[in-house]
């Protein structure tokens, strides 16, 4: 602990390892064959020299980038699927039933309006292109992926545990155990006392200040996300009326896509500022609670700031799947929040149209802003900053540049941070690829085109702009695994949900099979439109155009299982809505079931070690009992003749036959 | 292999190893301190000597006796909290609003007959005492109950594994491989040449006719068990209209106990008889399929002879819980089964109440007859036999008797056969506590004391009845704890369907919630009732009797949610059914995703190795890295000793630096 103190002292700065000067060729590319082999966008396609990079940078970098590289390679199968599924829905847009009626310019049926007053009635058939659209996403080739897709992340799961062992076979860390260290290093100045050789044991109560703030201050930041999402929605609500009252014929016209993108963007926005936010109050909450062990503080660590970056990344997209069309009434009884704005509706699949544009910008953006920003411009910037500061002071010597030190050279790079944020950012991206994988069957290839960029990126970060860390043996990816493991199973329900109930798809179902006159799609769509009377609307909510393109409306529809206005209870859900209903949770229980059967199955046919290394070490544990037992015979045949030869000597006849002192070289004397 | 062989041929009849003769006291009591400790009723409320039966039965042994006690003691909590249930259940009867209407005989309500013609109208309030006593088993306790059951299942397993890690630890197997060995001394004459040396390598094709038999007579053997269970159902149907018909009316009173009984036990004694037969075909399966070894052999047995026994035992109970009721189609359009017989209906509340009896009876009957007949009165009377015969045979020297030799003793014991049928035994037990716990809390009750007496029989039996089985050492209970785990699994979503589509608790909930006018649940008996007019019956299916009581009935209720004869869609399932079948749906989805969550909490939160142990554990492997270090130490000095006395030998200098022999104490001399 002597370095730790006088780094939290300040005597020293930072304390890290060399770059390898040996290897070093060029001045300026370091570690030529690394960055040859590794570091460059030129060998994408080649597998990473993960044994190098072990060798390099110790253990725990080494399983980082050999995870990344499964992780990768496993995208590509579920990337190519993923677009089949995409081609299958634009082959077949065009069969479509229900949007072909949509389409069709003579069912003329008139919508209800979306807002109240300033909006006036549409006729359905304006929202023929989003309908179109939304078929891509919503067809029965969608079930079948997310199917995929669920046993394609414990495919992953087993061959990533399956690459560990080989891995920790290959390392030598198969007898390792667990090393726990009292955690030392990190601490601030105040806990500096828990360092120096008497450890004070903290009790539960010393303890639970720290875990009530903990509690406390997340749920206040959940909280605070849950607000931004909603004041997000309220923009869009208002921005849509705004543009609604504008009588630009052609903002009107845009209004659904530009609304759509900007609410979009501004919460990628909010994503990326928060993500930065949260990071660093989850490492102040782990610091307050004072781990025992580095171990435990890191565990901790990763496991808030993943709560608070999932919960960040994923409530837009949540809102959208499942809330977005739900909460909205109904025409006459519409749900008003914060006074006067009134929820949104969706458009004739609309809400999937918009949970794949929100996906799609999530993704996408994140990747892009944070990858290139984040991961390389400020570590460049900062590189730059520090290399300055030197420069500057050693101004006189500016001639002495070129032979700067190694150390100095080093310290002008970025400190090594740990592997937690390339993990986390992987992590969420896996969330996205799994979770929502039901209406968005492009996430696997954009997470695979982000992935061959990602790995390299990160090589060239750890090769020429980081200080090399400290080599640390890991003999798993901790944490991480169990966090993919939870993921991989939330996924399963949440495809459920989102094909039940974000889709049309189950609607579709129960009435081909139980309502339609031919046992075909025809007549779905007036099916799945209730009937309002514009005369039961309130005084004050009534649009203010009574009349749509010449005549006067006097029924307008809109999307709902409810009683039309003539029957004996106007306006109640219908019969139809519980059957739809139940059939949506029908599927819910016989798809997580099946799927978790199947999941249980994958892993259950695949042995959790290779063949050949569980065969390599049953050999390997027999040899040993072998030389073990040579070695203890020859032991005691040369005992047996030391007693021979000196017999009276009684350190020999006293000694312990618990700790033989063994001579390795006896056996061959016979 | 060679002793095997000679078995095999014929040569000698039995190997065993002796019961050990150096504790033996009395000549009829062998092994006095096990006898006294372990084998006797009057210690039941004590721990097993688990040391010492493992020291004399060996490790497998030893663990099946460990996990019966831990099994036991975990039903300890089980069945007080089972029987707090049951009495919550008894206490509130009286409250119960339901049934109160039922009993009630000012609610005069009609019901439609229960079978065709013979069968009359009756009375609601016939009901009464059904009603009352289905409460006892179907009441918001039951709930609660199953929850605590799942999550106690989850529990014991993390107990048991504890307690293995504990037992691994004391009997110093933590360090012990998988072994296998190729599969020899259980094959039949004709695939002798498998163990003698030459290793026939079987591939897949040759394999293929083996497993194509095991899949057909599996399927065919749980046909098999599916049609007896549909013939006791068409027994039933049948006696209740025989019963009917018969003008004793006494009999008619009695009717329906007196069917439920016998139907039960038939059940119960198909059970019994098919289990033994099962069990054998499944052997034969087995040995079909020539698994390669020991372990393989096993695994598969259990497997085969797991999945026919469960299917054998839980049908009826299955039929009983879901289907039972269901499938009866409606007044005036009943559903037959071939030919005439019409499906049976159930009584108000009385299908929960066949469930109980049907899962009392199998309980405590399977419970009695496998252990008091076979596992008790068979061995005895094989002994008996077996005496007799030898007695004969050495009439002669009948007063040597007493001085027999101790493998003539032993060779008069029963064979030890494994201990596949004891663990089935209670992985069954462990089914019917888990599964169906919703609909009888006073399973583990039953279970616990049966096990109790369980214990003692079993090891009985080890003591007094079986040659000394050969010491088997084992790691773990091998697939007996993964079926244990998919046994809990199942059970989540089995409870979750007992309770929302068996019991009554969702309907109830929905009426107060949906359609209750003052809240509370008066009227419910009336709302779950349907119409129908009578005058809509089929001709030849009318009942005999038109009139009941004096006056003609016009108007007779059945249980369900169907539409009046004066709506405009008569005897459809009306928009009630759907509500309360989304309600259903949607608690099991509930119900199955909290559970699971919260076991997965269970299960994180137990650490698998306890404290103590893993403390220990690093001790030691530090220690024994010290103990290694000083050794080589030791070795390198005697080795510089060597040196130092013969420096000149080319041998030394010759090392190659790649394999350098460090010294450690060079450090010091510079």
């Amino acid at each position: 602990t002597g370095i730790s103190s006088l780094l939290a002292n300040g005597v020293y700065t930072s304390a890290f390892p060399l770059h390898d000067v040996s290897i070093y060729i060029y001045d300026n590319t370091p570690l030529p064959l690394l960055y040859e082999e590794w570091a460059s966008y030129s060998v994408f396609y080649k597998y990473q020299p993960i044994a190098l990079i072990r060798k390099y940078y110790g253990e725990k970098v080494g399983l980082y980038f050999a995870w990344l590289g499964v992780y990768t390679q496993m995208l590509i199968p579920a990337a190519i699927v993923g677009v089949i599924v995409f081609l299958y829905g634009c082959a077949t847009v065009d069969d479509n039933i229900p949007s072909m009626e949509i389409c069709d310019p003579r069912n003329n049926i008139t919508m209800c309006p979306l807002c109240d007053r300033v909006c006036g009635y549409w006729k359905l058939a304006t929202a023929c292109g989003t309908a179109r659209a939304s078929h891509l996403f919503d067809n029965p080739a969608t079930v079948f992926f997310s199917v995929f897709m669920s046993l394609w992340a414990v495919l992953f799961m087993e061959h990533w545990k399956r690459r560990q062992v080989r891995l920790n076979y290959m390392w030598g860390m198969t007898d390792i155990g667990e090393e726990e260290e009292v955690r030392c290093h990190r601490c601030s100045k105040p806990c500096l006392k828990l360092c120096s050789g008497e450890k004070i044991k903290l009790t539960c109560t010393d303890r639970l200040p720290a875990y009530l703030t903990t509690v406390v201050t997340m749920a206040f930041l959940i909280a605070v996300t849950f607000a931004i999402v909603f004041g997000v929605i309220l923009y869009r609500i208002s921005i849509k009326t705004a543009l609604h009252l504008s009588d630009y014929p052609a903002a009107r016209y845009n209004v659904r896509a530009v609304v759509k993108t900007t609410a979009a963007i501004i919460n990628l926005i909010v994503i990326i500022i928060l993500d930065e936010i949260y990071g660093a109050i989850a490492r102040w909450l782990t610091r307050l609670e004072v781990p025992k062990t580095d171990k435990s503080f890191e565990e901790r660590l990763i496991f808030k700031t993943f709560i608070l970056k999932f919960v960040n990344a994923f409530t837009p997209i949540v809102y959208l799947a499942f809330f977005r069309g739900r909460l909205v009434g109904r025409p006459g009884n519409y749900l008003y929040v914060v006074g006067s704005y009134r929820m949104e509706e969706c458009a004739h699949g609309g809400c999937l149209m918009e949970l794949c544009i929100q996906l799609c910008i999530t993704m996408l953006g994140k990747q892009l802003i944070q990858n290139n920003l984040f991961e390389v411009g400020i570590p460049k910037l900062k590189k730059l900053l520090r290399r300055r500061k030197t420069e500057s002071a050693t101004k006189q010597a500016e001639e002495l540049n070129k032979t700067l030190q190694r150390h100095e050279k080093d310290h002008i790079l970025g400190p090594f941070v740990g592997l937690g944020p390339e993990y986390m950012e992987m992590i969420i991206q896996f969330g996205m690829v799994t979770l929502f994988v039901a209406s968005f069957p492009l996430a696997p290839l954009f997470a695979l085109l982000n992935n061959i960029i990602e790995i390299r990126l990160d090589a060239k970060k750890f090769v020429m702009e980081l200080r090399r860390p400290i080599a640390v043996r890991a003999k798993d990816i901790g944490i991480w695994y169990k966090l993919l493991r939870g993921l991989s199973k939330v996924a399963v329900i949440v495809n459920a949900f989102v094909i039940s109930f974000t889709s049309d798809f189950i609607p579709r179902l129960v009435y081909q099979y139980m309502y339609s006159n031919d046992g075909t799609m025809h007549g779905f769509i007036n099916h799945s439109l209730a009937y309002f009377n514009v005369s039961d609307f309130q005084p004050d909510k009534e649009p203010n155009q009574s009349h749509y393109h010449g005549y006067k409306v006097e029924i307008c529809r809109y999307k709902d299982y409810r009683e039309p206005p003539w029957s004996s209870t106007p306006y109640e859900l219908s019969k139809e809505f519980w059957a739809v209903l139940a059939a949506r949770l029908a599927f819910v229980i016989v798809f997580q079931n099946v799927v978790m059967l199947m999941s249980d199955f994958v892993d259950w046919l695949i042995p959790g070690i290779p063949k050949d290394i569980s065969l390599q070490l049953h050999k390997e544990r027999v040899l040993m009992v072998e030389l073990f037992m040579k070695e203890e015979k020859g032991k005691r045949l040369a005992l047996q003749e030391n007693r021979h030869k000196d017999s009276s000597s009684p350190f020999l006849t006293n000694q312990s036959p618990s700790q033989p002192r063994s001579r390795p070289s006896h056996g061959n004397w016979f």
